[in-house]
């Protein structure tokens, strides 16, 4: 596979025995199994924990009984659920409407569709974290239509009172932070292993719901119409499984829309890197020196707002054609080796692994500070750094001093996973975009005549993608110009979309 | 067609008969012939003729004597070529020296291929743009072992002292600044009809070449390895050939490779929309309002100079997506109507016709600056303002004041033709690129192992963009990491590239 | 007075019957005593409370006694001192240690003035924050020879395992979190008050300690040689004093210094900005739209951070020159009313009082956020928002929604107060310079001879100015150029500086 | 004196014998007179002789008669002025009321004032650049009162169709372009040796003019209310003066007022050193290596306009406080021999002499451009260019090549010589600001009451530095907000400024 992701996946594993908190392993270091988490939404909790009552009012539960040994109905008498505590939901509808107002495309979704129900007869099954932004995209869906059953793509990420809120408003979702990995498929099967409903389709974000689905209930795939999935993981697997024929319903890879990509990547990551800096070292932009090994999208993304804030930024790539663009966005372009010794910050965005070994670590001066915006763990060679003569020093959470036996401190954020993910927030409104691309996926899927789409995976059609910005200019009051009839008719275009051809580069 | 490109093509009248859908109609509303131009050379010329001895040296030559009626031989005795005035070599040498040393990657690809001549055997025949980086790009096409025929493919943009030059070199040159429409053909007759030498290659801009050995000598094609096009409007006939099945042998639309791309549009009119608007109203930029039309890789360029100048920059756009970057880049995204009667400057970058119509000049304020750096002369409705109650008074080369009864003054730029093409220059760094590009496309074809490339129109593959890229690089003194074998196979990557799927966006 | 500088000043409450015109009033009106807080100190406090092991250290400590109330030795057994716990001596020394680290001007300044001893016989009764970088100025101080007593000059900002450290060290420190007022008066008292020991230097952060001494002890004045001031409403105090001619000893007015003053406001904002407004509200950036009231230095880098990060920033403005500077860096100048309706973002950076009104509060959209980054907590009616139909909410520490009655919901940072003080932390660098400025301030007027300086309030000499700045070059391994001879005679300007007149504006 | 001011003085000696375009002479080589000329006109005057057709009109005109010899009357029969030729007054008419355009601020002055005719009874004599915009501030300053003889403070800067337009409007001028030393003493003498006509007020560029009335006419000044002087050294000859005890009328230094100097230095600079990099080597910014030496306004103009096209910037400086703001601003602070091999361009921008010495023009690479932003000719020793071994080739106006033995060129730009005098071009709106501070300090003193000016040299009050501001924020549609009553008393200001203390940065 080329060039991957750097939205997370693979930062939680599915594991055995439940993890605390700052241990993951890899997941390839397991034999079979693809990690998942996509970009956001244990991040937004995890930011929650430090900052606001929710998170405090989750914690000082200290009710230890499985939800799997409780026994709850919510005030319809339904108990077609299984979540940690239904007493919860008042608080996490208020979670909700705030969300609704910062999700307008999806409120404007409900709101187009009206009456017609776009959605009507679906039987979605997902599997996705569990927020306040995917409860407004569950009650969107069933707004248009929908039935849905919902399980958690990630055994940390669940907002327990989210939870409560979709099963007190007749969801049935199976999901609470802090599952084991039994728990983890037990959720899953819950969902799909229902007397008298069958699902229809199939909403995944890493992979595993349709994992599931494949290994227990591959009949059930006759109904289904399609699946979408929106994580590099899951988008991986479903490629995989087509390449090896055996891929039986059409998929939509949401993950590589234009709209999703530029958000999750250069713009996001534009205000994340700042942001991560900032709350884990209160490091001053100012004057420092920073190399940025990778000149994609994130790595465009951290140059600039870095070079924006009066740093100075060192770019290394190994693709000419970005290295080009670096230089000609105002980056000296360089090897690693050339500037290590003197810079203040170095910051991995290569989606590559061991990009900085201990050979650079060993050389970098005392206070500088590495991390990795790229993928996963594996750009910074952490484990090189477990040895005897290093002391290792938790300084705060997510901030470990390195230090060398003449007293030289590396600090290193985040163990070397993504700072964004882990020490930053992502912004709703990114997460309004993909729940959004991914209600329109769904629909796309399941109206879709038949024979348009094979057993193949698709990229979103150009003109959802285009219909996704749409629905988010009103949020900067943005007037979008309407082509004239001549003006249409001289480009050769429909008034409507989609105004570029598929190779356009954005 | 989508989205027109915006490389001047349009600027080119294209003459009687062989006009193609896309072509501007100005040439044929004007009695004697215009010439034509794309991105660059006469640009340089224009700039030259302002500042330069040389251009006075060419000025001043009084010799009205047609070429064609002249006996000249080089200093060898050759006498295949046909030029104004060959005492001009030494001249033109010195601008190709000049030139070498701003064309690093013609110069390296001479170099690294030193012994092998992989265009042994080559037979190109070109029809350019005649000027000093033509020359280097012809004398590296020779250095690596092919014979060329050259004619020029604008009747104004030819430098009479680099073709001199050239000549004198022995290539052999058809080609003189103003041609007259029956000179056009017969140079292009002359590059061609030739006893015993038959092309192989064809090197084109605009497609005249092309087009005249279609017509005249449709049998040549037997022998030839393929073509490689530059311009939007060649490519755009190729295509057409190609989808009337006539195409008989590979084209490489170079137009489109994405260093050349990125390096035209976005890196290119970043500095000419400033160098244009100062150059023709020397305006000052700083707190003025701009409305900028458009916002693909050109109006980005723009709108983000202006900006950078401090310039308060409104965007319009019809595609959402584009919308919506403008706006997460800090612009109002806005329609003409809602700002026209407050910005400063208007700049049309749309591809588009009639962007800027009557109603809107009307409503602009006094003093108000209208330019195009988008396509053709179709953006502004030029053509509405020559009515009897406004008043156009020329103030400077390039620069008309169109006044209204009521004494109000619009400051129209190049009549509504590309300002960077009239006003500005490209850089000898953008040509470069361009060059390089030719070369390797020229190589590839020539070199291509039989059916590689079918009787079609190709993009030059990612690994030559990725190589043109990297010969430019020494230029910044950037230095490109490499991959180790690890990496690579992590990757799943060729250590030499190419590093990018096609769908890769930059 | 003219133009209040933004350093946090009247966040203190300046305590009963010694108030001054500026002061605020929120202290009175409050049964309870709220600590005072000046530019920083706390600020990392608060910051270290939610991530760091040493913030939850100290918090775990439910030790309820009194301070005064213990008897507590250093292992040399001294006991004059007085603090919370002289057993976080070691832990406080870590602390210390690691603000050395990024405080290289002081040490510069102990490892140049070795041998010397510029302050042997000073004695400096001091009254600032106590943190770990309050003691790097201490331990520099005792370094260059002097004797330190020292309080408190904000009753919660003191970091107890700082002073335990310093209390260790054989400093005498009176001062710890959480102090009563009379405690406070009492510390300083034990500073001061001392049997066979008198101050001859005055290091005072708010004036408290200058006022305590004038009140209880005006006879000390004659053996002191000077007095160092660094907060806004100490040098005011200072300023009335010596207008009524009752200062009676030369006052050093460190706040005004160029250096402090640029990097406590322009560059200390351009990134407190942006870390406020995340930490609070997680808001994305790009596309928003935000008024800056104010385009002073703090205005100026608020306003150029967010356009960095692609929000589109208005400017308001009561002062033409700053007005027009605004226009020309690029921002629209309007009236507040013109935008009121439309932004998601206010920041006052005024310096006034009521900017932001209940009118306006009344005209916001849904959601938008409110800040101030200027002067105490005066510039946003905050009190006009206590009204019945109003409800409050308070969504995480520090942020407030007020709901109006139709649910529109405005986001209240900090109650008004200042945002970078609140919801930031202030970069070590920036406290480097201060701790820097004070210690030259001490040491020019501890050696001045005798006439240099009269009973009156001075600027830093510009040479040493210059000298803290030089100090801290190294940081960013900037290589300053010298004057030639020849230079330096052109210029007419000493080689060492000062290199600009003192109406200079840098 | 200190740092020397960058406003083009010196630029212009004062001939014996009429000099040649490109010819200029070091003013300090003459023994007494100090040279003149501001920031611009003829700048103007040089860009338009490119590209206007007021140029080529004057251009043509092939009399060769001197003024001084011919006989002319205006249409109302007055000859009392002395300029090229009456005949061109139409066409300067046309050139003044397009500026006027541009120049709102006086505009409104003359509406404001309407009626009130502050300068009733001013008999003003001046000697300036005399341009359109001159005539535009002689004609304001006509509207409100005065009386009005001027002359040319440079011998090549008169545009002779305004000096034509002024004397038909019967304006006494005595300036042609060309003048010689002896015309150039002639038209000053003409100006204020008149029967029956004494000034009594002085508006001065250069301070010849006041010279001398000083050598020739002292009585003079006991008429004299003042005078105003605009350009650095008249500033300087004033202060030596004062100095000297021989000042006998208050004056205004009009060159020190904040507006003037932010304008004609850092806005200025930011758009100027582009534009004039552009017009003579038609560089590519983007990637480019550029040291900047110095960083005052000139140099942070500079490198923000230069960072902002892409450009990686270096800055030298010898002030550490100005250095740290380089450093915060995100350029690598260096010593020039650093980077001296590796940098694309040298600009100076010190005030300085020798600042680039043939030291460091030896170790520059091929291609390197060399130019001044900065002051005068010292900044790069140009004359050590002068020796046998270096070949220098005039490849453009402005733009020399200077040959090594090995081939290198060095790309000098107006030999040394101010860039953005001699090769871009001085916006309107600076004039403007200019022109308008010129006439209001000619009010401030003409209409001041005994006593308030002293003999000695005065900066413009800032409540008129203010003024001069708030009448050019309508050209940006800025507006303005107004403190309430409450808040002016707050902040201890009058509602109508000055807004700042003197000492206030900006």
């Amino acid at each position: 596979m080329l060039k991957k992701r750097r939205d997370g996946e693979r930062e939680q594993p599915v594991v055995k025995k439940i993890q605390f908190a700052d241990q993951k392993q890899e997941f390839n270091k397991r034999p079979s199994k693809i990690g998942r988490r996509s970009l956001s939404r244990s991040i937004s909790q995890s930011s929650t924990d430090s900052y606001s009552s929710a998170a405090s009012y989750t914690d000082s539960s200290d009710d230890e009984t499985s939800p799997r040994d409780k026994q709850q109905k919510n005030s319809k008498g339904s108990a077609d659920f299984c979540i940690k505590n239904i007493k919860q939901a008042d608080f996490g509808r208020r979670e909700i409407e705030i969300a609704e107002q910062e999700m307008p495309a999806l409120m404007a979704l409900r709101k187009r569709a009206q009456g017609e129900k776009p959605l009507a007869g679906a039987k979605i099954v997902g599997c996705t974290h569990i927020t306040a932004q995917t409860a407004v995209l569950m009650e969107t869906l069933a707004a248009l239509g929908a039935q849905c059953r919902w399980a958690a793509c990630n055994i940390y990420s669940t907002q327990n009172e989210v939870a409560a809120a979709l099963a007190e408003g007749g969801f049935s979702v199976f999901a609470w932070k802090g599952e084991s990995e039994d728990d983890f498929w037990w959720c899953i099967d819950r969902c799909v292993n229902l007397e008298g409903w069958q699902p229809n389709m199939i909403l995944d974000d890493g992979g595993d719901l349709t994992h599931w689905i494949y290994k227990k209930y591959p009949n059930m795939f006759k109904k289904i119409k399609g699946i979408v999935e929106e994580s590099v993981t899951g988008v991986h697997r479903l490629y995989q499984l087509s390449k090896a024929g055996k891929l039986c319903v059409p998929a939509m890879n949401v993950n590589d829309s234009v709209t999703k990509q530029k958000f999750d990547n250069l713009y996001c990551c534009r205000e994340s890197i700042l942001d991560g800096l900032k709350r884990t070292t209160d490091v001053m932009f100012g004057g420092k020196q920073v190399v940025v090994c990778g000149y994609g999208e994130v790595g465009k993304g951290c140059s600039a707002a870095l070079k924006a804030m009066g740093s100075i930024v060192y770019v290394t790539e190994i693709d000419p054609i970005c290295a080009l663009q670096a230089c000609m966005d105002g980056f000296r372009l360089v090897k690693l080796s050339e500037v290590i010794r003197q810079v203040d910050i170095v910051i991995t965005c290569t989606g590559n692994k061991n990009v900085v070994v201990r050979e650079y670590l060993d050389r970098m001066k005392n206070g500088c500070i590495v991390c990795n915006m790229g993928h996963s763990n594996t750009e910074i060679d952490v484990a090189s750094l477990r040895t005897p003569e290093l002391t290792w020093e938790r300084v705060r959470s997510q901030v470990d001093h390195v230090i060398w036996p003449d007293g030289k401190r590396i600090v290193l954020l985040a163990e070397g996973r993504l700072l964004n993910l882990s020490c930053s927030t992502v912004p709703t409104f990114v997460l309004s975009i993909t729940a959004t691309t991914q209600a329109l996926a769904l629909i796309e899927l399941y109206n879709a005549p038949e024979g348009r789409y094979k057993q193949d995976v698709y990229l979103l059609p150009k003109k959802m993608d285009e219909y996704v910005a749409s629905l988010h200019l009103p949020t900067f009051d943005a007037h979008l110009t309407e082509l004239t009839d001549e003006q249409a008719k001289y480009l050769g275009l429909n008034k409507n979309g989609p105004f570029k051809p598929n190779y356009y580069r954005y």
